[in-house]
């Protein structure tokens, strides 16, 4: 069971996610899913697009989290509020690192998953972009920052997931920020 | 006619990029690129996985160009080797602004052309970083500058397509940096 509310659209997430690890993603049909979770097809249907899209269940939350975050965080250089708005997440990655790590293990072993990521990467950056502009940030800066901010999620989530268990999503976030420096020529601020 | 040799590969692009301009992407069909370009459906795919792929021509040439230039770049910190990279990508798009500009115009109007765009930006990522670890650059380090890269590689690619036709890729390339330092909070260095 998935440590999040047991509700129809979590049953179905967790569901799919031990279908997919026991059988693989293209072996299973949204049938089975919605069998295993004791819902129907048409519950499914109502809750996610198709199969590939269960496993992104949680992925609207967390960016209207961050956004939020964002647009609320104090007065500071556009990639400052674009940190604030990423480290918000850890209160979505609390408890859950079971659960990415295995779903990760799904999504790196399909193309058509990692596809699925990408986009919702592409949709990360987009509303993060349109919260720094609403922040006063002036285009293409916001889309450049908003676009930096996608790379150090993404690599943040990475160092994240192969963490002990106390590690801190907000820490990894702060780390990753802080090597993109150095990567780019800034250590000396570091 | 594109300015580029016009063999049957070049051909079935330019002939690909105008139907899907005139009657759009889902409207046309790989029979009908094969017909304007006066080829074979076989010859067709002998070239092109796909009527996406056809638009992605010139990706893995260039991106071969541009781990050739990071590979060959003085030493320098990650971020050096890979806007030497990006920066030598300048041989490829003299001359081609028109034709980026209309394909650009396809690629945003469909879906399934921006996935395919995202899945192309991914691959560059993963190229430019294993060519950092040959570089010795180590390891998370080379894929986070590899991702920076790319993000500085997309919005240069956008204000390029943007700009007056004397403007050169590299300096589109540098901007993106400098401005890249900018968001990041690093303006004293810039």
């Amino acid at each position: 069971m998935a440590r999040w509310s047991p509700d129809a659209r979590s049953r179905l997430a967790q569901a799919a996610l031990e279908l997919y690890l026991e059988r693989g993603f293209e072996q299973t049909t949204v049938a089975e899913i919605a069998g295993r979770a004791g819902l129907t097809e048409r519950t499914f249907f109502r809750h996610f697009a198709d199969k590939r899209e269960v496993l992104f269940v949680r992925t609207a939350a967390l960016e209207t989290h961050m956004v939020e975050a964002v647009l609320g965080a104090p007065e500071g250089r556009p990639m400052d509020l674009i940190v604030a708005g990423l480290s918000a997440g850890d209160t979505f990655f609390r408890d859950s690192r079971a659960w990415s790590q295995r779903r990760e293990q799904v999504i790196l072993a399909n193309a058509s998953l990692m596809e699925r990521e990408l986009i919702k990467i592409n949709t990360l950056k987009a509303v993060l972009a349109a919260a720094l502009v609403r922040r006063g940030v002036a285009e293409p800066a916001a889309t450049l920052a908003a676009a930096a901010g996608t790379v150090v999620y993404r690599q943040a989530f990475e160092r994240w997931i192969g963490a002990p268990e106390e590690a801190e999503w907000a820490t990894m976030v702060q780390q990753v920020r802080e090597d993109l420096d150095l990567v780019l020529g800034h250590q000396e601020q570091a």
